[in-house]
């Protein structure tokens, strides 16, 4: 009931009034108080499942596909992190479609969370900034928002990038192509200018028929390949910009024999049993969805400084792929 | 307002006298107006996010960890259903934890979602039948509820360890250990039995000394494999009885020269790429989670036969490790 006032701005004789069907309650306050009931829910009185704050207790998380172990990781995280605050979490995989997201995002705050993790898909999020007046934060993770002031948590993936490059090039190469995810994607934009970063710093021109962005489809990489290791002064060795493209690209290696070195972004299960072991910069997927929730509870306890950028370093582990050198030539 | 009237059993212009602090209603009436009101929640008027039935949707998966590869597939098949049905999912990692399950599965419910699919932990699940009766179908994946009668979907779990306890007892092997999860788990019990009925039905005689189940905790599964591997009459095959212990098993055997024939329960991105293959038994998590989801809108939809048991068939997939023949002996 004290809830309930707080929330419709009414005193406590007045929610009594409404709820007992009392007469001498304006009907707009009426309302006021009835849409507070059902902000609020008639859940049973279970504090241990409730924010300290009297607030019903669930957090939103939208991603790009929970299958995907970088997802599926900082899902589990972001998932402690709830349940260490006694709420409950509601998740959808939005596959990169910006108005799933939208729709997702919507559905979510339709259904009262009191607050959002998201990894975004849309290239306009202009349409939280009501729900975050509304008191509905939203942390950002792996992606910024576009046209919104909000946290968000993001892996280096420039200076990620540049260390697997230059790791290559600290390897006697100087033909390193660059596979990344389509350039829509702000983590491939973001990598690619870590790649061309490392080249421009050790003096190697840049050869825009060394870079191939697109999805991580069979065919395509297969094609991609087949350019970039034939062509007249082939590439001698691949950056690969994520899990998805790293592992088709293993795949389409597995029987050649003009294998070229290899560095791929994000880590994998069994990266150190394949062989050549896979040379990978890793970002923590787990630290992305840890410090997300984190600071989205913060800001559920009352923290209100201006957004924050979260910045989390990534590790280069070499395991062979990205150690050979190039073919000798005479 | 016809939906708040309907479930809270008034006429139309009842519901109106209480949303509007009009008087003329007895006391117990407004409240159950309110609880109505509350119940079916203030959302804007979007049916296409709702079932058909009018109903609030929301559907629950509780499982074991999201961020273990065979659960993260099967989460997202669950959620590509209850999308296509125009609803949200609500999911927690409940960690085998009886407990955490219980207070899941409660949690979910007080939060009114439709249905619940389940991953079961607790060793009595008696304490879903009123929510049951209350109209919450429940369907069980990938182990079977227990003093319940409820829906449930099956991996074929001793047909899958028969099958491939068989498959290397025709590359030539018959000291055969077994490493499976903790017995209390229903999945390695089942598999267990699969591989007693493959040395059975082979006349190879049961030596419980071939037999480990537990954790995959790399330090015992070491000392697990440094006596099955060299105590007198050793073994020379493997059959592991899920994707962790395999994982665990793998990087063991990784840095030895006695290297046994390998088979394990459950499939793995990189298994082909690994040297020799990986061969497994490979369960279909997306099925497993598809027909699960399938099956409660089907129960949502009004479907009232009998509880259902669906079983799904694994695929024995050879890919070199299970093909090696023992060392000859002389």
């Amino acid at each position: 009931m004290n809830d309930v006032a707080a929330r419709a701005g009414v005193s406590l004789k007045t929610v009594s009034r409404v709820v007992n069907g009392e007469p001498g309650v304006l009907p707009a306050t009426a309302e006021r108080v009835s849409r507070a009931i059902a902000d609020l829910g008639f859940r049973r009185n279970d504090s241990a499942r409730q924010l300290r704050t009297g607030r019903a207790a669930g957090i939103g998380l939208i991603l790009e596909d929970v299958s995907d172990p970088f997802y599926s990781v900082l899902t589990r995280a972001v998932e402690q992190v709830v349940r260490d605050n006694d709420c409950l979490l509601l998740t959808g995989s939005c596959d990169d479609d910006p108005d799933r997201e939208q729709e997702l995002a919507m559905a979510l705050c339709e259904r009262r969370v009191d607050g959002l993790v998201m990894v975004p898909a849309a290239t306009d999020h202009s349409y939280l900034a009501h729900e975050i007046r509304a008191g509905v934060p939203v942390v950002f993770v792996d992606r910024p928002p576009i046209n919104l002031a909000a946290d968000v948590v993001l892996a280096d993936n420039v200076g990620g990038a540049r260390d697997g490059v230059r790791h290559l090039i600290n390897n006697g190469h100087r033909r390193i192509a660059y596979l990344g995810d389509d350039l829509a994607i702000f983590t491939a934009r973001e990598r690619l200018t870590g790649y061309r970063s490392a080249l421009a710093g050790a003096g190697i021109p840049q050869d825009e028929s060394l870079v191939v962005m697109g999805r991580a489809e069979p065919v395509a990489v297969r094609a991609a390949l087949d350019r970039l290791l034939s062509q007249p002064n082939a590439a001698t060795a691949l950056f690969c910009g994520n899990n998805r493209l790293t592992t088709v690209v293993l795949r389409e290696l597995a029987g050649r024999v003009d294998r070229p070195a290899l560095v791929g972004f994000d880590d994998f299960e069994l990266a150190d049993l394949i062989s050549p072991g896979l040379t990978v910069v890793a970002q923590d997927p787990a630290g992305l969805g840890r410090v997300a929730a984190t600071l989205l509870f913060d800001r559920l306890a009352g923290l209100s400084d201006a957004p924050r950028r979260v910045v989390l370093p990534t590790v280069l582990i070499p395991r062979g792929s990205g150690e050979a050198p190039p073919p000798a030539t005479f």
